[in-house]
């Protein structure tokens, strides 16, 4: 299934995907795409609503409404730095010995073609594509890397925005410089993991202004999305619901020579085969 | 008002504490403490609830009820680290230039009383007495330190329990050694503003099986609590309800020579002028 959240931010209704053109609406059967309804076995709920709905022709036509974060506001978002190798060397950092773990505020999350904020006092704002991991349940202790599979509900496209001299240069650690409002636009839309064959070979891409600057696949994630999953689970308890960005490939602005910020009236776009793609508009502070 | 949730885990009550033995209950028109209800107003429409039960006498005597955290799971838990001078220098690092924030899972949460629980693989658990700050509105970009205190709904003690061996060599970033399940008691209860007529004096103290471990006063705070919550409004939203550990004074296990870390048995205690005590039990891995 592809579950989205279409309508206005804070009163999407919870609807899957069918096709580029239609979509089989669940508002009457799913209050949102939630802690509860992940941690409810909500999927396996759905799932024959879905199929049979669709089969019927029970499905509705897009028309241009505003697409939220597939998701509702998680519990945390989580995320992972530094994990693919030639990240790390642009950034100049050595690649790590185990996952680097930051967060960013869960109010950071928006709809995939939201426009993205630079905030106040802000000189190095930059991009970052990133697959997203969405908890299916409450997971804590995993014995084995094999067991993250079942912990898993789907994929996501997200644009982990960053901002620099907040993360690198405010206060040694990195949440600050990613928790902006607006910094993390996830969609267009939520692809259970029964959609994606191979989550370790997903190419991924990331214009601004129209010009390549990021290209990437996840078979070059140092830690993949089970090892990602079953380590975090040794640490903390997993919500249903919850997110983690996987890090990000090379291409980010302050990878290149000279440095490339965002700046008012960029346009970013980027994707991942299999996840849809986003375009953000890049907007001045409030 | 002193705000509490009483009961067992997941179904607490609001009520407010009148005093040691009895309290107003507020199930009737609170859903719970959580951000819809700071975010509403709440403080301000149960203020004259309880004022005119209280002198109605239509109180009800505690009877030895579980105490749960006073807030509900918040949308974040902010942390700032080393922001009493001494502490810096107990764990040989420098005195920041501006505040250290990390953050903890929101799942962390539990009641004042509830067990500590050591994680799995744990070798350096560890203790830290702080004042917690609750936020009472939606808080962004605010113009001055003295805005803050607008934006406060009231203060918390929290142990802002840490395993120093995940936090500072199990990759980078802090969060890891701070988010596991029980680390964050907090209460007894929530003190609103108007009831602490000088936070920035504050005695705090913390006991390992009887033995003094902590001392402190809020005065020698790096950075006071209005300071902080201005300067958190200027990277991220704030939402009603969240929670901001201050940091710790000095006597944290960490410090001693040698260390000294929690072992399954041991008690803490731990409390702040004004905002209560706390009592855990230290126990293994489950």
């Amino acid at each position: 299934m592809y579950l989205m959240r279409i309508g206005a931010p804070g009163a999407e209704k919870p609807v899957a995907r069918v096709d580029d053109t239609t979509y089989v609406d669940l508002s009457d059967i799913v209050d949102d795409f939630d802690e509860a309804f992940f941690g409810s076995g909500g999927l396996a709920r759905i799932a024959p609503v879905v199929a049979e709905r669709t089969e019927a022709g029970q499905v509705t036509p897009f028309s241009g409404e505003r697409i939220g974060a597939p998701i509702a506001r998680p519990h945390q978002i989580l995320c992972i730095g530094l994990n693919y190798r030639d990240h790390a060397a642009e950034t100049g950092q050595a690649v790590p010995d185990e996952p680097i773990l930051f967060t960013k505020s869960p109010n950071t999350l928006v709809g995939p073609n939201d426009d993205v904020r630079i905030p106040r006092g802000s000189t190095k704002p930059d991009w970052e594509i990133e697959l997203g991991i969405v908890i299916g349940r409450r997971t804590s202790y995993l014995d084995s890397v094999e067991q993250a599979r079942d912990a898993i509900a789907g994929y996501v496209v997200v644009n982990d925005v960053s901002e620099r001299y907040f993360q690198m240069e405010r206060g040694g650690q990195w949440s600050k410089g990613k928790s902006a409002e607006t910094f993390n636009p996830a969609g267009p839309w939520l692809a259970t993991t029964d959609e994606i064959s191979d989550v370790l070979n997903l190419d991924m891409w990331l214009d601004l202004n129209g010009e390549r600057r990021q290209t990437g696949n996840t078979k070059t994630m140092i830690f993949d999305p089970y090892f990602i999953v079953h380590h975090l689970s040794q640490f903390m308890v997993l919500e249903p619901g919850d997110l983690i960005n996987t890090g990000t490939p090379p291409g980010v602005g302050m990878g290149f020579r000279p440095q490339v910020w965002l700046q008012p009236g960029d346009v970013i776009e980027l994707g991942i085969d299999g996840l849809g793609s986003q375009r953000q508009n890049v907007i001045g502070p409030r």
